[in-house]
């Protein structure tokens, strides 16, 4: 349990400045915070007097904002950590699960080392809660996941985590059910599954198979959806349904969801809305290599979007940063989010829906109880941390922290 | 006159291992390099010993790539080393002219200094020549180009530099003829212009008119062309008409060049032979918001196309990060570039088309005689450099080292 503390001159949101109706500045007031328990339990303005008798943690002034969340980290199979390699020019998925014959067992050795270093560029960043992703398949088995809950284990207290069993060359296609399910059993959270068409071939019996491997073991559902255009939206759409059959709202996710990008605004706005009443997330890396998913769109009809690294260098792709707030950077980019109101909005998207204000401008974050997972930014605003993917100083797990230090701040002040 | 000495174990590519017909890998060689008077003009392989009688400069084992260009950032008007303020929603270009009313005359007394803060951050970045964009408007007249005029002399001799005159009310719609005149006497060294339809209405008069200056002037062009589809493509195609009527060929850029990003790509094309006809350049921010322009196809055209920062921080934009190997990069995963060899290229649109290794990966950079501007990289390749945005720990101009240094890394080894 973690020592109770007073975090003093922590700057907060507010309220909005309005101008002719228009957001156009964010309030702030500079705070002291008690941390007990590893919860935030007090707050009070920074022109009174701190309480005598407790330690005092200075943040110098630093912006506080809800801890990052990563909710689609390959923690296996990265070329992080290691030397520089180039992708092949992208084929198919078949040619990517080819490259992983030799690869798998040729990082094997690595794969708990590097899992750890994308951990601690995860930290670094301001992440303090994650979706792992580890492949369970017939040529790595359960290896790389023993290996990956090696990794997370030595982290234990630094973040919190889910971990999904991704069979990576698919649920069915290589009789990968045995393997999720025994992943499952040794920590996993989620089952994942991967393009029940493209790769299984049997989009029933696939998005079954997931289904019945997660609710055998109270599990959470991860399917990683590739397929393009309308092909994809009747996968999803039939993924609503059995997870509605099956009573799994709020548990099922969709990463990458391509074919949303790729078909009529209005097939988008109807899937979403489908998706939405299934209780069903979307986690995307805001590709611009082919058409965005219509995030904000998705986002109105009420599907909680994650917005997400994926991978930070591998097989797949090389551009990956390990920052997420680089991608809530990069879609109030693409969407041309400019303004104050609509970058500050951006910050949901990675932090699970937690802001320090509501849209109407009220606090709502932190509130008396909540746990005291936050991140401590050289910045004046939420807008200001994501247009200018502002420098984090400091990650707190717990009313701990894990990363970086006030000194750097105090020592300028 | 920079004192001669050796540049010792420097980083150089030296050609392309390949597998199956594929590029895989860059390989790279050390080297010492002789440094005199501003130019590279000797370079032996570090396995052997250095002549004595020189300084030595050890890099310790950095990769050398060519200097940086930022060929359109605008250096006045920015939000950049002031307090955060994010952008009102867009409307059109009329709205943010209006809101310049108040803006310049009120930023006119930071000018100079954040035009400065503009240079150190691009030199942190490895750039080493410049094409400035500075206001000329009835507005403020010719006041932030004495400003900017002042911020680049300081500069001299750390980066070197060339100055747009631009118009940003209208070359005919705010009666700026005689302004960028002055301008040109000043010491810009190319005319501006912008939106001949949409801003002036006439397109046939205002082109004449730009290109009327820049021959008078003997100086370079650069049009700002937002105009969308069909309207854009048909500026384009007269501007090169009249840029080879009147000799101007390779003198002529145009900047954004929107237009080609919203027309069949057989439009596209056609447009891109004419321009490259007519020696017309292009350069583009890698727009992500709207559709980017083919840069792929208009480089295979023979377009030089040059990746920018326009601006860091201001009423258009709040996202720049003044980098144009961030740009590059962006670039590379906007069009999935993905492998060594793509990777590698899309180094050579943010230098001017300098590489260290050619198409085939015969070393073309350094050569022999070549002016001494590099940046130095923690990287094994270009590819690298490209897709994981690497540091730069030194950057070099005429043979001086103008920002960074080698401490860093020989700490480290």
């Amino acid at each position: 349990m973690t020592q109770s503390y007073w975090l003093a001159n922590v700057l907060l949101e507010s309220g909005f400045f309005r101008k002719d109706g228009m957001v156009t500045k964010t309030i702030t007031e500079n705070c002291h915070i008690l941390v007990e328990e590893g919860k935030f339990t007090k707050i009070i303005p920074a022109y009174e007097n701190l309480p005598v008798g407790l330690p005092v943690q200075d943040t110098g002034g630093l912006l506080m904002l809800p801890g990052f969340q990563d909710m689609h980290i390959h923690l296996d199979k990265t070329y992080y950590g290691g030397k520089w390699k180039a992708c092949t020019p992208f084929v198919d998925v078949f040619g990517r699960m080819k490259e992983e014959e030799d690869m798998l067992p040729s990082l094997l050795p690595v794969t708990e080392e590097r899992a750890k270093k994308i951990l601690e560029l995860l930290l670094q960043n301001g992440v303090t809660h994650i979706r792992a992703q580890c492949n369970v398949d017939p040529i790595i088995g359960l290896k790389n996941m023993e290996a990956v809950l090696q990794a997370l284990k030595s982290y234990d207290g630094q973040l919190s985590y889910e971990l999904v069993a991704f069979p990576q060359h698919g649920l069915l296609r290589s009789n990968s059910v045995p393997l999720v399910r025994e992943a499952l059993q040794m920590g996993a959270t989620a089952s994942g599954g991967l393009d029940p068409a493209i790769v299984d071939e049997n989009i029933e019996a696939s998005l079954h198979a997931l289904i019945e491997l997660a609710v055998e073991a109270d599990a959470d559902i991860d399917l990683h959806l590739h397929e393009p255009g309308h092909l994809g939206i009747y996968t999803m759409k039939r993924l609503a349904k059995l997870t509605e059959e099956a009573g799994w709202q709020g548990r099922v996710t969709i990463g990458h969801a391509f074919g949303l990008g790729d078909v009529p605004v209005e097939v988008a706005a109807d899937a979403a809305e489908t998706l939405a009443q299934a209780g069903i997330s979307i986690a995307s890396t805001v590709p611009i290599d082919i058409p965005t998913i219509p995030i904000p769109l998705l986002h109105e009809k009420g599907i909680n979007v994650s917005l997400v690294n994926d991978s930070i260098t591998d097989h797949w792709d090389p551009f990956g940063t390990g920052d997420v707030l680089y991608k809530a950077s990069l879609m109030a980019e693409r969407f041309a989010w400019i303004d104050e109101w609509s970058l500050g909005r951006a910050l949901g998207f990675i932090t699970g829906g937690k802001m320090p204000l509501n849209s109407e401008g009220e606090r709502v974050w932190p509130t008396i109880g909540d746990k005291a997972d936050a991140v401590f930014v050289e910045a004046s605003c939420s807008a200001e941390a994501v247009a200018r993917r502002s420098s984090r100083l400091a990650v707190m797990h717990k009313g701990k922290i894990v990363s970086g230090s006030f000194n750097q701040i105090l020592a300028k002040n």
